[in-house]
Formats: C-alpha cells, structure tokens, sequence
C-alpha cells in the first residue's frame, strides 16, 4: 500500500493480521505492521497507542468472524430447538478447533489476549450468549424447552460446556475421547433445558 | 535426618515438597532434595530417576491430600443425594480455590503437571468420578434421580463444571460472580439428574 492512501482501521488491522501470523504475536511490534503497510511508526500510533491495543484489535476482528456464521446458525428456524441448540454449540466447537490447527498464531494470540484483555472478551462471550439465549426462547415458547429464564439457561450451557470451547482447555482437544464426553455434557444439557418442563 | 536412618519414600517426598515449597518447582533440582535430606544425590536418584519423577510423585502424593477429605464427604449419608452432591462438588471447588491462596506453589507444580502427566491425572479424575458416581447411584436408588447410568453422569457433571475445579481456570475464580456462575451450572445439572426421571 502507498502511504498516499487514506489508512482505514480495516486496512491496518489486516495487515497487522498479516504481519502477526508471519512472526508470531510475540514478536510483532508496531513498527513491523507500520513498515509493512510503508507508514511511519508514529502514524500507525495515532491509531493504536501500544502492541497490546493492537493485539487486543486484531483478537476482537478475528473473534466477530468467529461470531458472524454463529448468528446465522442462532437465526436459522429449520427442525427442533434442540437440534438447533446443539448444531450452534458444535459449530462453535468445531471454529475453535479448527483454528488451533489452521490458524495457530491467531489463536495463541486470542488464548493470551482472554487473560488479559477482560471487557473484549466479556462482550464476545455476551454476544454468543445472547445467540443461544435465542435458540432457547423459541424452545420455550414451543413447549420443547422448560419453562424458565432463557438468558441464564444460555449462561448455564455456555459454561458447562467451557471444556470443549475455551482457549484454556485447548490442549484436551486432540484427546481420543473428546466427542465421546461432549456426548455425555450435551445429554445432561439436553435433560436439564427439556426435562423438569 | 542422618543419613543412617532408613530413607523411605514418605520421608523423601515429604522432604521434596517443603523443598519445591521454598524454591519453587522451577528452580528445585533433586540434588536440593537430597542436600535437604542429608544424603548424596546418587541415592536419590535410585528414588527419582529425574526431576519431572520426583515432581510427579509430589503431586501425586498432594492430590491424594484433596481426594481424602472427598472421599469421606462421599460416604455420608445424610440428607438427599442433591444436597450431598453439591457438597461434594463445592468441597472439591474450595480445596482447589483454597491451595490457589494459601499454597501457590504446590497449586502452580499440579497445573503444569496437569499437561504433562497424563495417566496420574487421569487417575486422580478416575477418583473423584468414583466418588460422585457412588452418591448419584444412592439418589437413583432412592428414585431422587432418574435412571440411567451414574458414572457417565458423574463423568458429564465433573466436565460440565470444569471452570469451576480445572487449575486451567484458576484465573477466573476470584471473578466476583464466580459464586453466581456455579449456581447457574448447578442448576442445570440438578434438572439434568432429577429432571427426566
């Protein structure tokens, strides 16, 4: 890019994405996206004060892609709302895995920003709530689902199910067993939104 | 102790953990053992055969510490099985929350042991889901759960509420609503056992 274009957030974060995934989130400072993008440095800092306000940029872009094909499943209609509740919950499992494996440096980068970087990361959390708390209205309002309140049923999930899509627990999800034990959570999942109704 | 007393393994772990204790598991090699213990590193090795054993067997011997205490909870039998198992679960949340505060370094050598020594921990898990196996199968006698099989619940309800006991976690619970989030899970958990009985 020529530094005579206007710099968009979006162009800066995407070769900042760039620069990231080529050396590594410890290793990148700012100078290095500034030089890439043939900016000076003090450019690029009217934009993004520190490494961290540029990680944590580049983490919350990369975590609303994350999002955005889960909405689309939250807003699908089509079968039960447990099918529903389930097939969003693997899918989200299924972005997080596949990350770890495709995408290593973005997601080191997401795993160090979540202990650090507390109220982006509350918000995305409260966004993937906000997508189950709707999958599990209409289960209610269809008699499929106990009568109760859906936000903190959403909440419930979300956190019983930590093990198969937190950063922190990355490391168990190359196990043998791990589909076989999300099996096991989702049945008591399923029993607990369905079965005192 | 002279090193004409016998040495046996109780007394070279207990050495081995005031030892890691003051140095920290990082910095403790098993020649600081052995200088602890009066007695030449060669000895010890005949013990030990290299650092990561010795730590293992520290943290074997610590955890057994965690899973006593449980076990005793898990034999009672007063009160209903639901109350009996949210005691034993939070029990088991206070010990691990406990040893964060009061035992730093034993807590840190259990986390990164966690990633390491698969089949010990392995084990350990294998413990406590006995545990909460032997009180679920009491509630599904007494018809207080459904049928169904106890030890896949117990092993679902020990992976559902992982946030709250896994050391991966242990950055989050001196969160002010971590109290609020198990009760949440619990909740879900309890329907889930009782619910579709």
């Amino acid at each position: 890019m020529a530094n005579d274009q206007p710099l968009t957030k979006e162009a800066i974060l995407e070769a900042a994405e760039q620069v990231l995934r080529r050396y590594g989130p410890e290793k990148t400072s700012v100078v290095d996206v500034a030089k890439a993008l043939q900016v000076s440095h003090g450019t690029l800092y009217r934009h993004f004060p520190s490494k961290a306000a540029l990680r944590e940029a580049v983490t919350e872009r990369w975590l609303l892609r994350i999002a955005g094909p889960l909405q689309e499943k939250a807003n699908q209609s089509g079968g039960s709302a447990a099918q529903r509740l389930r097939s969003w919950l693997q899918a989200l499992i299924d972005s997080k895995r596949k990350s770890v494996i495709e995408d290593p440096e973005m997601f080191g980068m997401y795993s160090a920003v979540t202990l650090e970087a507390v109220d982006m990361i509350t918000e995305h959390v409260q966004l993937l709530i906000q997508q189950m708390t709707h999958i599990i209205e209409a289960g209610v309002r269809t008699r499929e689902f106990r009568s109760g309140q859906p936000e903190a049923m959403a909440k419930a999930i979300f956190m019983a199910t930590s093990r198969f899509h937190h950063p922190a627990y990355a490391y168990e999800w190359s196990s043998a067993t791990i589909d076989q034990e999300f099996d096991l959570v989702w049945d008591l999942i399923l029993t607990g939104i369905a079965g005192g109704k």
